[in-house]
């Protein structure tokens, strides 16, 4: 093999990720290696792989500079020699262009890739190029069932004795939508076994896992997790605590510069995450319409019947529901704001019938895959249990498992004191209510992470106002926060609705 | 608009190439921007557009990291406020996007996709997407007549008043093929055009740049090769020199991590140049083989089919003609000694019958297309130009006008000091000489960069051998060169033949 003598200039910066070592243009000709080739760089004894990043200047021929994620781990000082000789790229980038060419991969060649992931042998293009192939050439149910068990065993799984554990999905994108914090506690409290890992936002100004931990810790460890479960048979903690399904957040990464979402990739990303708790009954909600991920009642067909054959394949029972998204759930958008609505509709008060619907059909639909209740009355015993005060209960026992303060009541939750009303400036109908943009707004007011900024919106989709009349309310955590909300408000209307000016109260 | 502010932390490191900016993790939540995002950065007016890392801890929230390349056009000092707000993708992703869903380009869509890569607009996974879509996809000849268009545009053309410009291209791959030093003189002097652009060697041990840079300069400037052209009708230079098609050479950078060769982008990379220089009649080689680029006739076949659709489209009239590459052409690799060889050939010695044959075949393929010969006749044309010496003259003519000693001997020419024969351990017959590791041993005695390094190749395919017969030399800088390369041929021999040992002689 072909070594080269080169002296190391450390640099004393960390690239953050992939290890990356500076050549000069002129060594990389006579080395025969090109930009993003992987060498080995040596020094006394240890050695590891790093990517080639090619320079005119800044290093001079015969340097190789050196970041602190390589020269440390070397040991290696400013001026050593260190030898450098290339190296294959890793056998799946073969199997990458081995999915570009159209050909099935196997199980075994899918682990490869995962595996290789992982362990940060791909670079960045070679990793998309995986995304883009996955996008373009598609993968059939069983690539998407191996992918789905890759990113599986990618992670750590939860261990529940329960014969049968139920879990819930919901496609995402509709703000307001916190359903899982009323179907965990009506279904847990009917005796169902549900340990929910949730998310927190992405895009939107409030994840699931962003609200519940207004009410209590959501960042649990995996034991922690399986006593809660085995005590009170549920749980409603922050997924990305747990190293659970860990491949499926590098491919999110990826798949974001491009806003790839390739179905393959997005059904095993969802079905990992509920295989990797143990779940085999599972209902997943597909919210459809403008401004949801899924544009139509068709596609959300199509989605619905692919979910239900790789639950076959992976053996889990797989419901699937179509719900409306195209408008927000519910009067209030924002961690803390959702969290007091939870407490309000558990206690019993009625503030957002669509979302207390929603989730009553939801849970109906597990309640009715249990057994607990014949088909077509499950929503009854699921509506029955949330008046009862059952529901309630059980969710205080989950806040104080979680070490959260049961007791707690929704005007102790915290919520902005910067605020601003909108009212309309004519009379006329609210069309529509974009779910993009009243997501922008309280994102701009601090959400997710000032749990206090939030929204309360005063109108409907289809409701008539008169001028004066409250459009929304924002709170945020300063007035700074609430004049970036309002220019988002001022350059996106989230109202289809015509001649409306902003009035300060 | 959202903005933040920030507080610079200048870095003084050149990353080279894309302007990127180091952003806390926690900062970057809050602006709702993701890695690889683009962000605009200003500073007392001035501003950029920079692409976005993250960081756990590089820097701190609050404060953005600038390499030099960013903080000096903006002249931002340590500790200053810098304003940042998120930039939406430049319109050509979506086209992007859009062929990566299958569906054809106009050609102001592909325009605008090379205008935004030779404007550093696209990251590397955006620009390596495109590349992946092309070869996914792949191009129709409407797509690929675009793109070469967009190509051609990138860059400058040659103006050259004549009506007709010759031109002539390999498809590469096979050393020593040194047709172009041979047919460009032949048909000069019968009076045709032909400004010949060559590339230096990427993967092989000489490009016809470098073999013709022993003999003259060919980095020439674009005004001067149109001088040289008008006096002699004819130059062989240095592409690279000149900003012909200059898109192509990133297009090929992003070909290299998947060695992605698609189809469309191969042809518009070709004829690309052809069209910058202004040619009208191109011949193109296409050696087809073992370890040549194009593995068999039927995808020779194929390929020149697309070339000469392609040609139409550009209002170029070709001709293709297939050729045997499974093995080194004449029996010297490497730039002095190739241009040797060259000039003994042009002088009268019929050192490689092959490459003379091959050169005349395809001279006279570009004498008939002008005319100068009746169908059928060309070669013998050709080679009557090569033996009369008058090919000769031109040369010396090139040479002279491109800076360099036209009375110059083979034997002048600089060949490495230190060197080493190779010879057969026992008798058999020669089945195949392997063109890549032939390459690979050349280049490990230090060709390209060294042009006195070099092989001599002193047997042929089929040819019966005895042992002690020679198979090669090796000329190189150094022992250390030398070394280099015979560690290259112990790990791999490129004769298929048994049981052959080294003797150093």
């Amino acid at each position: 093999m072909i070594q080269w003598k080169l002296k190391a200039k450390t640099i004393d910066l960390s690239t953050g990720g992939a290890k990356v070592a500076v050549v000069n243009k002129e060594d990389a000709q006579d080395m025969d290696i090109h930009g993003m080739d992987r060498i080995r760089i040596a020094v006394d004894g240890k050695e590891l792989t790093a990517v080639v990043d090619l320079t005119d200047s800044f290093v001079e021929p015969g340097t190789i500079g050196l970041f602190s994620d390589i020269y440390k781990p070397l040991g290696a000082k400013d001026g050593d020699q260190v030898v450098v000789y290339p190296v294959e790229k890793p056998v799946s980038v073969s199997y990458i262009r081995k999915k570009m060419d159209g050909e099935k991969l196997s199980a075994n060649e899918i682990d490869q890739i995962i595996k290789d992931l992982m362990d940060e042998k791909l670079t960045d293009v070679e990793a998309s190029a995986f995304v883009a192939a996955a996008y373009m050439r598609g993968f059939d149910m069983d690539e998407t069932t191996a992918l789905t068990n890759s990113i599986v065993n990618s992670g750590e799984t939860l261990n529940i004795p329960s014969k049968r554990i139920f879990d819930k999905h919901c496609i995402g994108g509709v703000p307001g939508n916190r359903t899982t914090m009323l179907l965990v506690p009506i279904v847990a409290s009917a005796g169902l076994v549900i340990p929910k890992t949730s998310s927190r936002a992405i895009t939107s100004p409030a994840g699931t896992a962003d609200t519940m931990e207004v009410l209590a810790p959501v960042e649990i460890e995996k034991e922690e997790i399986e006593k809660i479960v085995e005590k009170t048979g549920a749980c409603i903690v922050w997924g990305g605590a747990v190293n659970l399904a860990s491949a499926d957040d590098k491919l999110i990464k990826l798949r974001h510069p491009l806003s790839l979402d390739p179905r393959g990739m997005l059904l095993a990303s969802i079905m990992a995450k509920k295989k990797a708790v143990g779940a085999t009954d599972v209902i997943i909600d597909i919210p459809i319409g403008e401004g949801a991920k899924i544009p139509n009642r068709e596609e959300g067909l199509d989605l619905a019947e692919d979910f239900k054959k790789i639950g076959t394949r992976l053996g889990m029972n797989v419901k699937t529901i179509l719900t409306n998204g195209d408008h927000p759930i519910g009067k209030v958008v924002g961690p803390s704001i959702e969290a007091m609505e939870t407490l309000r509709i558990l206690s019993g008060e009625k503030t957002s019938i669509e979302l207390i619907e929603k989730s009553c059909d939801l849970a109906g639909v597990l309640l009715e895959m249990a057994g607990k209740a014949d088909p077509g009355h499950g929503k009854e015993l699921a509506c029955s249990i949330l008046n009862s005060g059952k529901a309630y209960e059980k969710m205080k026992e989950i806040i104080e498992m979680q070490g959260g303060n049961p007791n707690v009541k929704p005007d102790d939750l915290p919520l902005g004191q910067a605020t601003i009303t909108v009212t309309a400036e004519s009379s006329g109908k609210i069309e529509h209510i974009d779910n993009k943009v009243i997501s922008s707004i309280v994102r701009a007011a601090g959400a997710p992470k000032d749990k206090e900024a939030g929204m309360y919106i005063y109108v409907e989709e289809g409701e008539n106002i008169k001028r004066g009349d409250k459009l929304f309310t924002v709170y945020a955590k300063t007035e700074r926060k609430i004049d970036q909300a309002l220019d988002v408000y001022k350059n996106n209307n989230p109202f289809r609705f015509s001649k409306v000016i902003i009035e300060e109260l």
